[in-house]
């Protein structure tokens, strides 16, 4: 942000703060000191330590009379004293975003669904399917639709494709919505904490293909689905969302699929609002969520 | 069931049948011509065909006016013709029940009340416990607590004592309350279909001990428990119920326990209630539910 | 259904029966009976006596050798001799429906989804709405969009042309999609069973206009809604299916509106799916429910 | 508390701190400024501004090493400043409690046993009951049971007995665990934000006497409960918690009656451990509710 710009924002601008680091007395008070000083005013704010990790976490949604740059410097001492992670957003400011697909409409549909008519913010740059089967859907909501097919032999010039993309476009968030390929080490490090996976299956059950149809032959009476952070340990990143649906004995695997659909979109797509909002912050291999 | 009794009994009586055999044309209509020809009148039923397994399944609330032993009588014609297996009971009889327990009361302490207070058809014969801390417990109750350490030496013969009291008071209904030790192929053989465990994590996730713990440490999102009968293949029998609770990063092992336990005892008793009413019937490693 | 589409229609084909009569012993053999003659086999059947209205419930799949004139001429006499109601159709067939809307487009956008994708048995014949809004939605899924606009001057004319495309396309169906205008009893009566609408309430709470606002004055802590059959008594049509999602004192009226939503479309879904599998027949000014 | 009293608690003690104020800039720099300044750490906080009051809520968990005196007194200057309404209690200080019943015994017998085991942070001082049923319950877990019949001539004197042990016990909170009675305004005023009330409907559906009979008669497909603080204008208090389960048209009044049960104890337990914790604030007729 040059300084003129800084000038044109200093008018009053809603701001969402979040901080982790080392759990120590003074941080709730040195953080507000930040906002005190500029005259800002707390809209909504939580904080919580996690005695396990020994690590402080905090989200401040801040009315600030004097724009973000004011925020930003205090924030930088702060980050000194206390060995802090932090960032301060605009907010709502939908983050610039690539959905990736396969075949399955569903989470496609419902995000770019909800990006319309729910304000979920997200801006969607791009689709991007391995297969041509959704382009239609990407074309109704006018977003343009990218088809990079993915053999063996196209992975490794795939994913540079992918990542030609994100860092052209500043991509923020990639949301993997039953994207059936698995990213590469690259792409995960690339973009740690930044991809969103949702898995078909409540974790840690069922890993892996055909989650439903394990489920079914195991005798399940509940399906689940899990929205997750993308590592290059397969079904294994921090959750940030779960839930499941009732299945009876007259569900057949088909039956659980439709039914898993609205778990799966649902899910998903809190977790995308969440993750939007900086709701979500990352605690080794957990997530803290600062959930409505 | 003497002569002398069954003539007492031709009188008007709510009973409850179930069947299952290989699906083929013309079961039910074969099973209601036995209710029709005695006068009976169907209640509520419920039938279901498992496509997977070729398995037919029915249950029938049926008020009869001649009481049980001819519609018995019926039932002996078509195991027959259809290779069925069958059962007919007084409709709301109670159970001949032991429920085993080790310290944690939650589960103990609400199949009591509801036995009491909310018509669970459960006769509670005796609480057997490897601890003497639950004893109380059953004594407010007024039910014989039934003390039976089990050691690694001690083990045969506790076993030994509790099939004794099972044969002796024809217990038809064995509970694993938050029982924390394992039962023999011995018991689980003489037992089976018969016994029913509660285990404190949504199965398949979290198999064996500590689950809560297992779970804080994955970062679930949601905590369940699960019913099954109890089969020697140790979390592997066949679901009755499962449920689940939603708990967040600042839950510790120690709450989800706590949470947990809602759920054990909730899902616990949902499971009792549909096997004492005959609602639960073996599908290979899977149950069919005719739930309410 | 002509002789010659009878013999057409003479080979193996699923069909769904459904029957409601005032109870009495010997229903379910009849029914069995005309089954067993024809050499069916019952696929899944449930039935319920409610002790209340003193009416008898059932509903059968069917496999029949023989097509479906045979069983209808069996149920001609069943009807006669137990003076019931009965229905026989293909399993799976999709209704003739029209769905009318206003400008809200989530219901929409999820039943078309669900036609489309997920095997939901409706033929959406066409869309009406009051308001433009939703013609490109429509115009996706390739359905024709009518535009009726309905002020009080031109409602009678505007329920006109709604019930001359009904009786031209031999509509069965007609689902309110948060359509926003009140049906007159002319319609109601006509289409009586046949009209299925979303109230964005738990009802019966919060009926009327606006019950988001008067849930978030309230301070509730859980939103819902329900999905009925229309009756010329606004909002208290027979129930057919209801949810509920959790709020907080955080969220907004506009929070409220959006969560809320999600909670619409899949009560709606719902509800069509069980109307349209014939698992909802009426009992006086409730519903009894074939749920799987 | 006493100068000596001070002095000997003047070592490390965890606090729990709530306040209300009307929103404006620096609150929260101000009571963090107080904790800061003691050297006290923050281990869990939530803070609220509700826009449509005007009114600013927080709660902080903090671990003081000074003890408790010095917060309040920086406290005392902060309700100056800011028009504050403020507390400040141990954290887990059980509450002392008195329990009113009636008859049915599902909502104390679980409130007792998660005192015992689940930490429940309540002290129960007396089971005060207007009929003798539940005696031997209270007397199983120890604690005195009050016999206070309630005719309409004695009720203006059982009031009073109520108030003198109320006022004699020190007693914080009461309990209505299904105690069947309307408590006068007089009791209400003395106790306002200090009696917790568990009726057996989703609020605002079916107030008033037999909700189940209604819900039945209504033909609803979830039934539920709702804690709310009492208040002289019958089931129009704050709500604090609501949950649902489901029922359908196989479920009679009286099913109906024990599958509420369930819910009822769920619900009321969860409100009086928030209550309890320090988590529900007022906010005008609804509230903030700083659930984990």
């Amino acid at each position: 942000m040059t300084h003129s710009s800084t000038l044109a924002a200093a008018t009053s601008e809603k701001l969402v703060l979040t901080l982790s680091c080392p759990d120590q007395p003074g941080i709730v008070h040195a953080v507000t000191g930040v906002i005190t000083r500029i005259g800002g005013n707390i809209i909504q704010s939580q904080q919580f330590g996690d005695p396990d990790s020994g690590l402080f976490f905090m989200r401040v949604e801040v009315d600030s009379p004097v724009g973000r740059e004011p925020v930003e410097e205090g924030m930088r001492e702060i980050e000194q004293r206390f060995s802090a992670t932090w960032n301060v957003d605009q907010l709502g400011r939908p983050l610039r975003t690539v959905i990736m697909v396969s075949r399955e409409g569903h989470c496609l549909s419902d995000l770019l669904y909800r990006q319309r008519s729910q304000g979920l913010p997200i801006e969607v740059v791009a689709v991007v399917g391995n297969h041509p089967d959704l382009a239609p859907v990407a074309q109704f909501y006018g977003i343009p639709f990218l088809l990079v097919p993915v053999t063996k032999e196209s992975k490794q010039r795939a994913e540079e494709e992918l990542l030609t993309l994100v860092r052209a476009e500043n991509v923020e968030l990639l949301i993997l919505a039953r994207y059936m390929q698995i990213l590469s080490e690259n792409v995960c490090a690339e973009m740690a904490g930044r991809i969103i996976n949702i898995h078909h299956s409540f974790l840690p059950s069922f890993k892996g293909a055909r989650p439903y149809a394990q489920a079914h032959e195991r005798g399940v009476k509940l399906i689940g689905a899990t929205a997750h952070y993308v590592t290059p340990d397969l079904d294994e990143g921090p959750i940030i969302e779960q839930d499941v649906t009732r299945v009876t004995h007259a569900d057949s695997t088909a039956d659980m699929v439709a039914l898993g659909q609205d778990v799966e979109r649902r899910v998903l797509a809190q977790a995308v609002r969440w993750h939007s909002e900086h709701r979500v912050l990352m605690d080794g291999s957990r997530t803290v969520v600062f959930s409505r």
